[in-house]
């Protein structure tokens, strides 16, 4: 196989064999197939696309690049939980720890922040002592006797995904489906769960534009994960105001410690008890997680991981406190807040990245006065914006002002989940 | 202007500006657009196209990357010639000579073998003494005194298409009309002509695999050339057996001089004069190529030129003796000969070249002795190897034993020249 052959063949509109995709993938690896190849072979890929073969191929050559994770001394169905990533996206911390009060073990591995969209190994290190660096044998002894792990991915696993995706992110080949599902479902399928629940995010504040190729994407990797014989479920959901009323790390953990304490946004609630219930379907387990929300199981659970990984009740995260807030500059009813620049404005504040190695201001962030649909009159705060003071608060300002939309009549709030894709045929 | 942006644009099917095509140019020249990005432009290129005024001004910004040849000392309208490539195809040798002889002056720059095509270049240094390295100075004072000089191009001219070039062959982006089209123009405009006769070829001996694909090549290099202000015509040649009865070095200059002399494959002398007359047109001279050929005009102006060069008519080319002939395994008429299998025959020989650096054996080549349409009884002579000795000749035999095509009844000979393009309205 030449490299060469594979990147004419994938030009011309053909396909390619496993075979072809792995050589591909270790010659990159190995340096003998160089950058250069291998971004005409992306942006191929991004203009001729991919059958479901050549990308549950890809997938299983990223995931057999480096180590994977052994969870068979868990007992019970392991459920995974991703996001494709949004603003005020706390719903894993939410989730996930009702998912475990139900019995369902959940290992968990996370990412970082990035551009606009928030990471929740970044909001967990917002705890006072928390550590995401849990060596394998920790990580399963913890799921094992917490229900509940959630950690950052070694760097020893899918190595391949992590050279391509730089690549991508340097070649304006990003925009591909087939690229996109494969990246993600690789590391999921080297976590090793059982089964996965994903949550696809489209909309101003996530990757994917448009509820159409969210849901082409959904059932892309649905898929590949059932093609690699675990169970997976999508849902696609809307992301064009941030979810939830905060938006930082420090705030996010505390507005999901709110919500699993029976309070906070209902809508918030509702779906985080959705995707709950989606795991808990996956693992056979027949617990209510809405009970868990109601009877503070859920909230048990999340300080129990917490703790486990180095954080204590006594000491919970914390805030800045709000240094000003953004005023209405008119009455009416919200019709939307845009949550690419509410995470944008989250970055001016020191509380995100814009490149991987920034460092991370843990207190900085928003909270929500005037949610979509709701009623404002001039000057009523829109967002407090909390920061470590009033000066760094301003530099935010600009794209706050510019976030909200205020209409002259009432607005109906659309649903929050538009489509659900699941590997069971008839299951939709 | 970043070029991610520029990449994205072409990904999502857009159309460039001049100033970003000479952005993305001068980055990738500084080494601020690092080669992965380059490829990446290019396979998008090669899926996405371009338009024709995108291709303008790509060849413009290749034009502008280096130095250019000033003719203006050379009076009268001067006028280039290039063929795109193929096996057997000494028309430079007969044309240029010829059309010269008419009063045109002919400043050419040519090319060297690559792949089982045959190169000028090479072609000239078979005769002993011959330069094809010609500086500026010593070029225009050789087109004004003799009317006609062929050598190297410089390396300082169009180094652009020279670092695109490469980057192309080695991340599979060649296949793409405007990116062939550009390069080749780019060097058309860089060598300073008024006027430019193309041979655009196609067939298994050719790059283009045929005529509908050549002739939109031609059209787009007509476009060009006229676009920047240089009379343009190209002809559609077809290429799927070797031009004339001889393929290498040594041996087509030979031919080249038997034509020339009156003598030769008439197909061959008469490709010949058409391409001379169209030189003749472009430039306004009203003398006939085929009266210099027949007054042997012709003849002395390449003599003139080999001897301007270094040569002398004393010593002309030498190839090999015949060391062996492959006989027709059956009687019947030859209905093709595979110009590819002749081609990677002669570099069999040791007569081409696979990579840029590989050395010529000057003295090797093949002369056909059964030309398509030609009748054959079983162990006729189909064609006679010239090589340093028997052994080296073998080494050619089983691509020449499957090269010819023979059949039961006499075939038709098609036409050589299939379209001609010319940029002037209604002149086609």
């Amino acid at each position: 196989m030449h490299a060469l052959e594979v990147i004419g063949r994938k030009r011309d509109g053909g396909e390619h064999s496993s075979e072809e995709i792995r050589s591909l993938l270790a010659g990159y690896l190995d340096g003998s197939v160089p950058d250069y190849q291998m971004s005409a072979w992306l942006m191929a890929v991004c203009l001729r696309g991919m059958t479901r073969a050549e990308t549950l191929a890809l997938t299983r050559a990223m995931v057999e690049s480096g180590e994977t994770l052994d969870l068979s001394a868990i007992p019970g169905v392991k459920v995974d939980k991703h996001s494709t990533g949004g603003v005020g996206d706390k719903v894993t911390l939410i989730a996930t720890p009702l998912a475990a009060a139900c019995g369902v073990p959940v290992p968990k591995l996370s990412g970082r922040a990035l551009a606009h969209t928030g990471g929740t190994l970044d909001k967990l290190e917002s705890v006072p002592g928390v550590t995401v660096d849990l060596d394998p044998a920790r990580f399963v002894e913890q799921v094992s006797r917490v229900g509940l792990a959630v950690a950052a991915q070694s760097p020893r696993m899918v190595p391949a995904d992590r050279a391509i995706y730089a690549l991508r992110d340097a070649s304006a080949t990003v925009p591909s489906v087939p690229l996109i599902a494969s990246s993600v479902m690789s590391k999921k399928l080297a976590a090793g769960a059982d089964a996965i629940v994903l949550d696809v995010k489209f909309g101003r504040g996530a990757f994917m534009a448009d509820a159409e190729s969210a849901r082409e994407l959904a059932e892309e990797m649905v898929w590949i994960g059932e093609g690699a014989g675990r169970r997976t479920v999508a849902l696609v959901t809307a992301m064009d105001s941030p979810l939830g009323r905060c938006v930082g790390n420090a705030i996010e953990v505390l507005e999901a410690i709110e919500v699993l304490g029976g309070g906070g946004d209902p809508d918030l609630a509702a779906v985080s008890v959705e995707v709950a219930a989606e795991m808990c379907a996956l693992a056979g387990a027949e617990a209510d997680p809405a009970l868990a929300l109601r009877d503070g199981s859920g909230l048990e659970r999340l300080w129990a991981m917490l703790e486990a990984q180095g954080g204590c009740r006594d000491r919970p995260p914390v805030a800045h406190p709000a240094a000003l807030a953004v005023p209405a500059p008119a009455a009416g009813w919200v019709a939307g807040i845009d949550a690419l620049r509410c995470g944008m404005a989250v970055i001016d504040l020191g509380g995100g990245r814009l490149r991987k190695d920034d460092a991370i201001d843990h207190g900085a962030g928003l909270t929500i006065a005037a949610p979509v649909g709701s009623r404002v009159r001039a000057g009523d705060p829109l967002v407090l914006v909390h920061a470590a003071g009033e000066d760094e608060a301003r530099r935010a300002v600009p794209r706050l002002e510019s976030a909200w939309r205020i209409v002259e009549h009432p607005v109906e709030v659309g649903p929050h989940v538009r489509h659900r894709v699941s590997g069971t045929p008839g299951a939709d």
